[in-house]
């Protein structure tokens, strides 16, 4: 065992996966459960060892905030006065400089939180979609600030690597930066093509559509409250991106307007060049 | 054997499914196949049963067009004096307005074209991605006009089931409009999203996607020359449907950017409600 009690806030698809990957790894010796509305499912389901309330997170060596981001300030603010002065704090949102405030005000010592976020998850959520596998061979981005306890950010980077995660470091406003730009502006690119391409169909059109709708369109079906506050939260990076976005849409519009094949290949040269670059 | 001699020009992922699907069905007598560069290794993958030149489709009893949109017209101008005056003509173009003119011009009978487009594909080509089973349950819509042939419709009909088609028809107009949100713009937002995503990283971010990069962007791989020629056959479609991309994400951007949850939410509701009409 590497951690010993390891407390779990938010036992969905995230939190309740964590927990699986945590046990099927054997590095926690008690997996508890926090969660008013999913706990009795997820421990049904068996990934917990016990649930229970804020106090639960008494004594606790970890304390994981899996939270939808906009409820982590509620959420520390519940469980701070329980948490250990020793204990490892971090967390799964989306979004990091955003939840910076929060911290401070809920927690006695901040230097104990490490920001974390994998980039794992499914158009599903809720603890029947949790799964042990899920942060395999999936990256994580820890963010932690100049003053953050090294020792901290060492077993958090065990945590992550204990559930097959890849952990990579960089600071909240660059992983807000870039995830602005690979995971928020893709879906709220998503959600206006589902919008458009289904406001202008007649009914009797439905059924008609390749893969390419279905894979541009998947993450369409994301939970909405989830997405509205990752979206909201990312605010600025994620007006950039969309800018970033519009002026590309803007220039292969007025290669097909002008019937220009050369500048439209040269917008799709772009895209093969661009999308080589984030996959590395 | 529902069918004599079939002849296939355009040797590629598509011509080469329609190929091995139909020797698979056992429902034609003879496949050819004509290709000025990938028959050599499509005869060599077994796809046909021979390749020649353009006078191979003397006596044919169908002959398809599987080559690209723009390529059409120079393929009936090289087909037409060879295709017997009862032969069964279809296409797989991606767009069906635009090969009307090259109809007229290149057959003797135009009224025995029927133009087809199977909704099936990768971002993968060539005869090496052939495979037989590329159309099963994936829909083909067939376009006949008022002065289409019945018989030569249901003949085509029969073809496309052989394969494992679910065949619809539509006029040529209609196909246009629908393919132009359903395909033409998911396409053309892809382009415009794995370029701007790429473009606003450093090289060392590369590596840090979600899956929802991965499948928002997995068709802005596609042929640069195909689908040049795929969004300006279909320009004023395309146009269209871009309009409607843009007002959807104008509206996203201007909830976000007033930090209007509630605005958020409901363009996510019409992306969940749009992407089920699609769905049908």
């Amino acid at each position: 065992m590497i951690f010993g009690h390891v407390v779990v806030v938010g036992t969905g698809l995230i939190g309740g996966s964590l927990a699986a990957g945590l046990r099927r790894a054997q590095v926690a010796a008690r997996l508890t459960g926090i969660d008013a509305v999913a706990a009795p499912r997820a421990m049904a389901l068996g990934l917990f060892d016990d649930v229970g309330g804020p106090e639960s997170a008494a004594g606790a060596e970890v304390v994981i905030l899996a939270v939808p981001v906009r409820a982590t300030a509620d959420a520390l603010a519940a469980l701070g006065p329980f948490i250990d002065d020793q204990a490892l704090v971090t967390d799964v949102g989306s979004t990091k400089v955003s939840v910076l405030a929060a911290v401070e005000a809920g927690l006695r010592h901040p230097t104990r939180f490490v920001g974390g976020h994998p980039l794992a998850g499914t158009e599903r959520s809720g603890p029947d979609a949790a799964s042990p596998s899920l942060f395999e061979g999936r990256r994580c981005v820890l963010t932690p600030l100049a003053t953050t306890s090294q020792s901290h950010l060492a077993s958090c980077t065990s945590l992550w690597r204990a559930v097959g995660a890849v952990v990579q470091t960089m600071s909240p406003v660059e992983h807000d930066r870039v995830l602005g730009l690979v995971s928020h502006l893709p879906h709220a690119v998503a959600f206006a093509l589902a919008a458009a391409v289904g406001g202008g169909l007649a009914p009797v059109q439905g059924g008609l559509y390749g893969g390419g709708f279905l894979d541009t369109t998947r993450i369409a079906a994301s939970n909405p409250a989830m997405w509205r506050d990752i979206l909201l939260a990312n605010r600025d990076a994620v007006l950039d991106a969309l800018g970033r976005f519009e002026n590309e849409l803007g220039q292969l519009r007025a290669a097909i307007a002008l019937s220009d094949g050369a500048a439209v290949e040269a917008a799709i040269a772009r895209a093969h060049a661009g999308r080589t670059r984030v996959l590395g």
